[in-house]
């Protein structure tokens, strides 16, 4: 047992190692390669994927599972979760054929490079075909993994477990029920708050680096870099890596990206030393990450006392930010203006952006849409929600990596993680005065709060087991519905 | 013969996809890593230097080698020097015994923590155990690899074929006999040329992309970053990475850097596309590299007609620079001044700084210095030939990280490599008109003779046979020592 024990802790490490080389090659990927060096580095990455891959799903590791499993009295109480979460994820996989595997895994890393060609010309039909194939894989893996019925259901589960078209249909339904209405009320008051500024990128940079500190990034244990899209990439959880990306005459794009980044590197930071080794070191799901990074950005960032805070630092960089224009500046990055590319969408209109992506996934899993009506489908839906209407592909049905990736089933962890926020944030009510710790410049105790509550126990504990022990109930979407309706009231004096 | 010329292909294809995987690391290490993830990446680091060692090292290789090495009439000229070449390295290696060479290679990963700590804090002592070690290796392998008698030697031919203390001697003999009175006359004549002028980070970094760009790197094929340290590092020769730093107050070191680094990126990218897969897609020697980016440093960027041909796109970022200052501009640029640092010194007192590296070198291979007085023997010999002496170990005996990475007989290469720019520069004076080409902004002429002449044969010919059929002689120090007298009698009125 004790030998056996050794082996499985000499695997995981050995597979941890190989993911932070991963992480590496993919922050080279993503922040410094040429052109002509491109090529070689996919294919160091699909080389070192598929050593992970196969690393993953050795008859060692699954027998060595097994056995510990057997024996899984006189493991600890960690040890114990690490090898059910290790059974799990080779459940999974073991039922697709690796050859399967291996040609979609393939496809992925082709499909990317022919989506921004496609996206660039505007021409979803260059990318069709290659989407088919994606969702065909991915309808494919379902079956095998869970039978006929089941269908879209296994692909929602790999990235929030248990999540079902059932649960997410009634939260959809909710939430368009609710914000619509909304919507429409506050856009025929037809009050415009924005403000326009502009600022040198030399003076955006160093806010951003002096504002994911102040929230609590560790920069001895992290850096923040430039890329064309904001990401967060960890290494480890003492090398985790944001980007953000600066536009002159969009000053608070690159803040609010920082502070979104800064939320996930937050969390991969502040996850237990005792999980360091363990295969438990990560969050523990995209909508939990999601609501981490939605609760820095926008729970924090478009707050008002948040701004009146950190005002002196900021009216260094940003001369325009005055303790007497706080208020107006507070409404104008609170602005509700229904737009087409969700990254850049507001906080009252992002989650039906991601209804669009729900429902058109849905759609294609169950055979009532096909690939290459998509265009279509996708503006009718813009329109549906948000009133207008997208001009091409790229400001609709492309704007977003994901598909090409072959993450399908991911896209409902955003609106999940933004409920999962406002949950944790009536949560955190309870416990802090948050508007005068921000006011006061103390954010680090809402930072700690969450590490004690969230980030320290990375995967050791579920999406579920967090929320029930955060605020005492399963997730449910009123508080986001509440916390939505009370802020827009209020700024649109509704 | 078919079946095993495949299999050394896959071999060869393997090992540089290691080596270009640890060029990545090596790349982040040197560029992005937070502190954090430092004891990682090195682990890393060490563990892809070893498989790659293995690699080379491994019986089927050597098997092979061996094979095709019998069988050489059937096989092209560029696979019989491919062959040559691993089978040299092989014999290099062989002799050493492998626990060996793995502690040595463990011993320069923590040295070189250790040397920036003792750097940082002034202390010689500090290091002085670790470079003792690391000199008893390398003076252990060289006995290994040549018997008693070679010793320094062995350390010399790793970075230059052939070369030995005789030939050094006698070098820097000329180089001595000949340079310290024309630095004597200089300091006589007690005339300063130089010209303070700040400019914003911000100003430097596009000019220097702009230099880099115009001197013949490829931007589709490399990338220009910024590093403590300026280095050039090549993942492919399709991927080929420069990095440059940036003083407000020093507004030439980064040109000078970005042209020196640039030279060797010009030089890399350069290598022919018929010896990608080949293990000779590298430059041929430490002391050719020099050559190139010292001449790019050098011979162009301390001309007066560069300054003259890229005046109107210089003068945009640096305002200062005039045309009807360009006179007064090319003697500040090369104002002769003995100083402390190896890599701030100018192109006349350089090579002094080489020689007290050599000299120092050799009385540790022979006995006659000991680790432990380094200090003072540096100081006393920087005294002797500069006429200045350091007040402490980081501006003397700490300042330069090659021992602590293991790498003993590399110094003498940049002196070489001055003299090797000289001679080629002579010899390319026969076939252009330089300094019309200059004026005239045609330098991709120079680039594009350089390409033919060296950079595209890579490794596929060595440095003597380089020489020889570019200028007609072997190595030979008088075309430095000419130029340097002819172009500082003139700028000083000697």
């Amino acid at each position: 047992m004790k030998e056996k024990l050794k082996k499985f802790r000499e695997i995981v490490k050995q597979k941890k190692k190989i993911d932070s080389t991963l992480a590496l090659i993919q922050w080279d990927m993503e922040t410094v390669v040429p052109k002509g060096g491109q090529k070689l580095i996919s294919e160091i990455i699909g080389e070192l994927s598929l050593k992970s891959y196969e690393l993953s799903t050795s008859k060692e590791l699954i027998d060595l599972l097994e056995n510990l499993n057997k024996n899984k009295n006189s493991l600890t109480e960690l040890e114990r979760i690490e090898v059910e979460y290790l059974r799990e994820e080779n459940q999974k996989l073991k039922n697709i054929p690796s050859e399967e595997y291996q040609e979609f895994s393939e496809l992925t890393v082709r499909a990317q490079g022919i989506w921004v060609e496609a996206r660039e010309k505007n021409d979803f039909s260059m990318f069709k075909e290659t989407l088919e194939k994606i969702f065909e894989y991915s309808k494919k893996f379902a079956k095998y993994r869970g039978g006929e019925e089941q269908g879209y259901n296994i692909a929602l589960d790999d990235y929030e477990k248990g999540m079902t078209t059932e649960k997410l249909d009634d939260f959809f339904l909710n939430l368009k029920t609710e914000l619509v209405p909304l919507l429409k009320k506050i856009q025929s008051k037809k009050i415009d708050f924005s403000i326009e500024n502009n600022v040198s990128k030399e003076n955006q940079k160093p806010l951003s680096k002096y504002i994911a500190e102040y929230i609590g990034f560790d920069f001895e244990r992290g850096v923040l870099a430039e890329s064309a899209h904001p990401f967060t990439l960890t290494v480890s959880t003492d090398d985790v890596r944001l980007t953000s990306r600066y536009f002159e005459n969009l000053p608070f794009s690159s803040i609010f990206s920082t502070m979104h980044e800064g939320g996930h590197g937050i969390y991969e930071q502040g996850i237990g030393s005792e999980l360091k080794d363990t295969i438990l070191a990560e969050g523990t799901s995209t909508s939990i990450h999601e609501s981490q990074s939605r609760f820095y950005e926008n729970m924090i960032g478009r707050s008002k006392e948040f701004w009146i805070g950190i005002c002196p630092e900021a009216s260094k960089y940003y001369e325009f930010i005055k303790k007497e224009n706080i208020d107006e500046l507070y409404k104008s990055i609170n602005v509700v203006t229904p737009s087409f590319i969700r990254v850049e969408a507001d906080e009252l209109t992002y989650s039906l952006h991601i209804m669009v992506r729900y429902e058109i996934e849905k759609g294609l899993f169950n055979g009532e849409y096909a690939v290459e009506n998509l265009p279509e489908i996708w503006n009718e839906k813009i329109k549906e929600y948000l009133g207008i209407e997208p001009t091409n592909d790229s400001e609709g049905v492309l704007q977003d990596v994901h598909w090409s990736c072959g993450l399908i089933g991911y896209f409902p962890s955003y609106a999940l993680g933004n409920a999962y926020s406002a949950q944790i944030y009536m949560a955190m009510k309870k416990d802090l005065n948050i508007e005068k710790l921000l006011l006061n410049g103390e954010i680090n105790k809402i930072t700690e709060w969450l590490h004690n509550k969230i980030h320290k126990y990375g995967k050791s504990k579920t999406s579920q087991e967090l929320i029930k022990e955060v605020s005492g109930e399963e997730l449910n979407i009123k508080y986001y519905i509440e916390y939505l309706k009370e802020k827009y009231s209020k700024i649109y004096q509704l």
